[in-house]
């Protein structure tokens, strides 16, 4: 039996489809969200993928912020609901996520079940989420993607006292006018970031293991200044930005009467 | 016996001489702040206005985000001791005072002799400062002075449910792509700092009169948006931006011994 999960965000959309609610079958990711073609185009690559035709798939659960903008779905869950299930599969030993969003932040809690025991989430303020990663890099003329390896390269990272993102962006602009070096920016940047996540999940509580989720996880840079700041190590699966998608799915198998 | 009071911010310098600590004999207004020429300047207006030369001014005081770096000072106070001073004078009857500066709002309580008996401010977050009304009037291709008169055209304030600067200039962003007004747009972002600086002002307890100073109380949007979020009457000075400078130049008329 077929399920699918679609996780519609602001800038992507994310495809998973499961197989009996164990194996991932395929998976898409496209970079257009909400209010675009993004989630048909995901859809589409997946049937193109398995070779299944929309009937083939038993149930279609959706999530994200733009969730409810996607016809082809049977219901839909909330991100909290998503991520957790995902992560819980990707890495068994989660008891606390760390989802840094495009423009948010959610810090979940999670029993030894997978189960959601509480979260701790910013979505009121760009510092600390994937935003004002995307302010700075736009600042440095550089995709979001490039500064984690950049960050890595970092020998003395600057410090940038305003939390806020706005006065951060000024301080930036000064010290990069300072001839203060990129990577050094860069690193505390990702610093920063990791500082205002961490007081997030101080808030929520930190269980081992912590495991990130979402995109900003690919970035190294903000997961060692995380690691660094929370005193722990902290995981991630190759596979993290597909944790909404995937949870999406296993909701959908769970749904169809075959718990996993 | 002349006293001079000098205010030297982040993008504006100010300085006002004070005769016998009752009369102002001379401002001057500089487009340019801390570590420019601008305070200089300023001060050299202030005595080709006055005809005066360095000697003759007895006491020379300094405040504002940049006051130390003015070598021609004789001492230095807080903004918050200044504008108390400065807006005490203008307005007696002045018993909370509003100040929106360039990247901070304060709002000061003062006694019935004018004393600052508390204060509560915000430098952490650009919402709710004359930073974000920057960033606004950036997006309009607009300096931040047009702001008020525009939102006085407005007939229907748009609503920003934003909080955030950055999330704020967003909204705006797609606002006014979708067509709105631009004066409904300016008015909501009025209305946008208004009930940030309101929730600040109700923290530190909002007694009658209200009066706002600094720059931004030349904004009648922003005024009366604030009138409205407060429900009192918010009342100002034409010299509402010369506070600080006077509130400097009446302490060194203090501080020469000669108390107002
Ligand atoms: S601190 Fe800065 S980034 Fe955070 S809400 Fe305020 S303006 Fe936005």
């Amino acid at each position: 039996m077929f399920t699918l999960g679609i996780d519609i965000g602001s800038t992507t959309s994310k495809c998973v489809l499961l197989k009996d609610g164990t194996h991932i079958v395929a998976q898409a990711l496209v970079d257009a969200g909400i209010g675009t073609e993004g989630p048909e185009e995901a859809f589409q690559s997946i049937l193109a993928q398995s070779g299944l035709s929309p009937e083939e798939i038993t149930r279609k659960t959706a999530t994200g912020y733009g969730r409810t903008r996607w016809q082809g779905a049977d219901n839909e869950i909330s991100e909290l609901t998503a991520h957790a299930l995902g992560c819980h599969f990707l890495i068994p030993e989660a008891r606390t996520v760390i989802d840094i969003g495009g423009q948010d932040a959610k810090v979940i809690s999670l029993d030894e079940k997978g189960r959601m025991s509480g979260f701790v989430m910013n979505d009121k303020c760009a510092a600390g989420t994937g935003r004002f990663l995307e302010v700075m890099a736009g600042i440095l003329k550089l995709e979001v993607d490039q500064l984690g390896d950049l960050a890595a390269q970092s020998v003395q990272p600057v410090n940038i006292s305003s939390t806020c993102t706005v006065f951060a962006e000024s301080e930036v602009i000064s010290q990069l006018a300072n001839g203060a070096d990129r990577a050094d920016v860069v690193a505390g940047i990702c610093q920063s970031v990791a500082g205002r996540v961490a007081a997030l999940a101080k808030r929520a509580g930190v269980r081992q293991q912590v495991c990130m989720s979402g995109g900003v996880a690919r970035n190294r840079g903000v997961r060692e200044a995380l690691s660094q700041a929370l005193e722990v190590p902290v995981v991630w699966s190759p596979m993290a930005q597909m944790a909404g998608a995937l949870g999406a799915a296993l909701h959908a198998w769970q749904k169809c009467g075959k718990p996993t």
